[in-house]
């Protein structure tokens, strides 16, 4: 019998069909990023035991886009860059847990089979999108620039809904690029039991972070965002109650692997609806 | 702490969220069947321990093209059809196990988010493709009719690709569909380790099969299959030696959960590329 | 100097690149039409003069959701469908010309280019969209079928927005499919001066239709319509006073051609926004 | 009645649904271009009479990749992104008229329906298709940046078949952006006649340009180019026997217009296949 292998499915004899590679994986890309407050009831109920809300400002959400370039190790994604582009965008609030305080993905979109395939692996919840970002570029007849006045709209629709939009108006450069999305990552893995009505077959709770991280400055200005609904989607329901700032910046991320926190052998975090 | 609802990733207070609802799962298609032999070989590089080939005709291979409408039990999806609507190719071969023999989709293209989420949770591998079928029409300006005469093409490409195309002249009604789809299937759900290099944290081999069917007269005919190369896929591979038979199908079918056959706590299923 | 050949651009030697075949076009497909009134000013805003309001029933408005295969005299598209199956949603309205009646498509959007190509032909305003319409199907696992109590859903959406989203109940057969795009089409064919400000270089106005028509019968019954505001589009502007009625139709047709009413020379057909 | 407003296509009361706006249109965007000779007798099999190849070089072919935002004089499109992001890739030769010579774009792909529309306005023969480009950024992560070693991949799909892809590594600054692309381009604006079997209803030869144009250096180096065969596609006829140079190129563009050469009133410019 053939071992297998390739690190995700579907393995084969020589791996080459893996829906993703092996980690270490490589990004380079622009994230522009919205941070707003709304009702801490609404976090708490994407907030599964043992997460619990955060002390200092427990309804800060940050509603983040980014526009990606990314490859594995050996860079070949890069010379085929529909297998290295694709866009997301995602919602992350802070918890805690043990004393500690994580940022954790709530919601995200993205654009590619290949950046589902990592958010199974990595627990972010990813389903298909369509995001648009405005790209800066050296030339401003058909763009802005990354600084005073450089003008950012975003857009995220998915199921023919438009989702969100926002606007960005850069005013100067900022000490953080906000402040939801700047702790490791606390994330549920969880696949449902195969029979009709049992319990999770598996249910992990892992951490994670970028390996390595380098960043342009941060810049911060004005900001609009409109939420909409859908009946398929939440994010209508962390509702805006104030803004907090509106962030651009150009990074580069490496991402290698997590731990594993709890392997949550009972089923019991989950409650079918 | 709130409860989490919700069958499938994200899961929210309300479970309104979630990827894909809980089974049942409805389903209303048609399917476009080509059987082949290959390489027994080939077969048998798709087969982790403890599944083999089978002893009769181990090299058969059915590639399966499907144009689905499907629904939960609330049947509010195919009121909002881009949430019930959608296409896949997927190839099936057979293995042994323990005596029984069952199929096993090795390879699989769909062009929803939600058929993959249910592709994560059924042990199918799925990836995203463009893949389109020539549909019968009561009129024939522009169609075929399920009948003798009837021609219908089929393609498959991803990652910008033509991976596969066949062309089915139908002559006269068949016994069967095939006999390559025609077990309950054995697939693995796998999660690898979020630690670098670990072993799979969750590895289970799974047995699943419709829970009701119904179908149309199979019809049988003239077939043309044609395989091309991918960097990132293994289909071809799968070389056609001699082409076993063609098929087409109207099909209804439920599918409502499948039993775990074994998990895998040890990793030792997989060993990465 | 080579002779070019093709229908459409590109022109080649050979002609093999034309976007679109040379009429005659078959079709097979299914159309899902709902019928409303809305206020008669709104129509009048459509219509470039010489074209006039009906005297009868001026405000009356079909939105049509059509899921198409179609191909040339080759049949050649119905086996690689990619090239041969398109959905589109349009919006007609009557108008009168010379004391004739005529049907007019106002906005229309299709998901393939070749559907965009004939559009420019026939004076089709096309732009792209994303259409879905619940499908009938023989099993009823996951579809409706023709017939009393048969349930179907419609949307539009275009710029990631949505635009459009209808649900018909069948509930009996019906004399006729509706009544206001059972016209000829009076369409105009325009092309902007390409010097900056300068009149149109050509303006046209045809009339066209089907050359070959066959269909089912025509089923009706209940009919929600709700339209969506989008910045890029005036569908919305139609607003919908009252329901005349839904209907669902399966049709088999041939497209070969039209003829020209009126080669609008001094460009007074239009004056630029 | 209504005066219509628009420049484009459909015209209504307040002109707000044009798939396009008037002039000027604003680019900024990174040019992958490839250069390389083929037979003349290919090229000439794409200049209709009085077009006529070129004395200097006249198998030269230009195939360029093109990522562009782009806007109207309001710039609303660059915060609603979907609006004004596309992708390209069109082929360019050069041809002699009245002693002049003219680029003239032969084959073309877009992502956009906006981006066809204007292709319809310009004379491009724009089709869609699925274009990809890798990306520069500031952090080498997941990215070339626009220096030596430099690594930049580009590929070209359309119905659902790759139809070319490069591999360009930047060695050095170059004094030109190639040859071929660098004159007004010489275009037809074609609409076959209404009537089955009519001749062309208006053909004109039309001269534009840009009229701003901004440039970072250009950057050349070793390329590779592959171009693969399709039913509906003539590019690969245009085999490659000598690479010329392949070039990166960050740009920004203004359009506003062009002249009209000839209108071709006797439809003699082309004969239908």
């Amino acid at each position: 019998m053939t071992d297998m292998k390739g690190f995700f499915y579907p393995r084969t004899a020589s791996g080459r069909s893996s829906l993703i590679p092996s980690p270490p994986w490589y990004y380079s890309g622009d994230l522009l990023t919205v941070e707003y407050r709304t009702d801490p009831t609404r976090v708490a109920d994407l907030l599964p035991a043992p997460l619990g809300l955060v002390q200092d400002d427990p309804g800060a959400v940050a509603l983040i886009w980014a526009d990606w370039q990314s490859c594995s190790a050996s860079r070949e994604e890069l010379l085929d860059p529909v297998r290295s582009q694709y866009k997301e965008a995602f919602v992350v609030v802070r918890c805690s847990l043990e004393g500690r305080t994580y940022s954790r993905c709530v919601f995200i979109w993205v654009d590619k089979d290949f950046a589902i395939g990592r958010g199974v692996h990595q627990g972010y919840p990813k389903k298909l999108g369509s995001m648009w970002q405005t790209r800066p570029h050296p030339f401003p007849q058909g763009a802005p620039q990354i600084g005073p006045g450089g003008v950012f709209g975003a857009t995220l629709a998915a199921g023919d809904r438009r989702l969100a939009e926002a606007v960005l108006t850069l005013r100067e450069e900022s000490a953080d690029n906000g402040f939801v999305n700047a702790h490791p990552m606390a994330h549920h893995r969880v696949l449902p039991g195969i029979a009709r009505g049992a319990p999770d077959a598996f249910a992990e709770l892992i951490e994670s972070g970028a390996t390595q991280f380098e960043a342009g400055p941060a810049w911060t200005g004005e900001v609009e965002l409109r939420l909409f609904e859908s009946p398929t989607e939440e994010l209508a329901l962390l509702r805006v109650h104030e803004i907090i700032g509106g962030y651009y910046r150009q990074v580069g991320v490496v991402w290698d692997g997590g731990r594993s926190l709890a392997v949550l052998t009972d089923g019991s975090a989950s409650e079918d609806a």
